[in-house]
């Protein structure tokens, strides 16, 4: 659209990411995990320069957006005349799964549907389980760089409360071996935090035996290193 | 469809095509791409088991139904308001290039069609050139494991001359560079012989800039070890 975009982004997100977003013509403001705020960078930026704030996930239009992946799903397995027991999505600060959610639960009322984080940082499956947001201990230590955000949304979590059924919580291991089923059957590149929902399918957090079920893979910024390393779990 | 299925496959083919083919229920009869004809192979099950050959490309049924890929390439061009220029796909013994050729240039008879072949296997190439059916000089060599039938077909060959422009020939350093292409920027795992087109496309041998261009890239069976191998052309 030729709108300038600065894009701000952990100094610890993947290399490839940071050049990717460098080579689509952004310009990129980078900063550290734990002793900056994105939310206050960025504000201060479009202040600055009156550009428009869009964030990560804490906004109706942004939720609602991501959860034109539920529709889709939803119209698919219609199609195929299967009517969905549960579908699962990653999550970071909840805007794709609870915008699926919206989506899902609006069309196939009778479908659970699920969000997946890492272990160490599964504040929302906390938050859901306890009726209070709950914030992860730490805010770097997952392979899953692009689901860490510290807390759920102030949008995204009651309609998490209304929309979710339990979290599905995986290891950083139980991810890297959801990379290399990608890999090996679906020939899909995902990115480590896209790949939490398909983990907990093949480890049976997410029961699938005689179930129609749906996971979102969502993301496919990893570096080559980190691709390797899941490609090594499993040799040829 | 629960049909019982033989498939006699190179004993040199991936570990993981060989895994994944057993893992469908297919019995896998391995044989000696130097030594051993396929084709005698495969007449002899279909002889003693009353069992129907399903040859890899020389047989109109097999390369019109590859066609279909032109088919949907077309129709996704003309949703996009887009008149193709040229259209490339990976090429063994010209089933997969001569019967997306046969859909594409019947229904956009401007639009250049070439079949993308290895270096040292570019028995199609050199037959489109003379006028005459070529050879391989060599049967094995090439990472483009799946591309390495040592001439055209029967079938293929007239449809090739009357229906292909020039082939096109990549080295397997140039395959691996796309198959890195293919990680990084389309988030798909592609398999050496599936990637010769794309290679084709990102070498300029065949011309991309200000055309609007086609590439098939056909195939995801490569093994860890090679895919790691592509990753480590550039690294991040």
């Amino acid at each position: 659209m030729g709108v300038k975009a600065t894009i701000v982004m952990p100094a610890d997100a993947p290399a490839l990411k940071l050049a990717n977003t460098r080579a689509s013509g952004a310009e990129v403001v980078l900063h550290d995990r734990v002793k900056d705020s994105r939310e206050e960078i960025g504000s201060g930026i479009a202040q600055k320069t009156g550009a428009t704030v869009v964030p990560p996930y804490d906004h109706p239009w942004i939720l609602t957006g991501q959860g034109t992946a539920g529709l889709e799903i939803v119209e698919q397995a219609k199609a195929a005349g299967v009517t969905l027991d549960a579908v699962a999505a990653p999550c970071s600060g909840g805007g794709l799964s609870t915008g699926i959610a919206l989506a899902v639960k609006g069309l196939s009322p009778t479908t659970s549907v699920h969000a997946g984080e890492p272990a160490g940082f599964d504040d929302l499956a906390r938050s859901l389980a306890t009726g209070t947001k709950q914030k992860n201990d730490k805010l770097t230590g997952s392979i899953c760089d692009a689901l860490l955000a510290p807390t759920p949304g102030d949008v995204t979590f009651p309609l998490a409360q209304r929309l979710l059924g339990p979290g599905l919580v995986v290891t950083d291991d139980e991810v890297l071996d959801a990379m290399e089923v990608a890999f090996r059957e679906f020939k899909l590149v995902v990115e480590p935090g896209g790949a939490v929902a398909l983990a907990s399918a093949l480890t049976g957090k997410l029961p699938v035996k005689d179930r129609a079920v749906a996971v979102v893979c969502s993301g496919g910024n990893v570096d080559h290193a980190t691709f390797a390393r899941a490609l090594g779990r499993r040799a040829t």
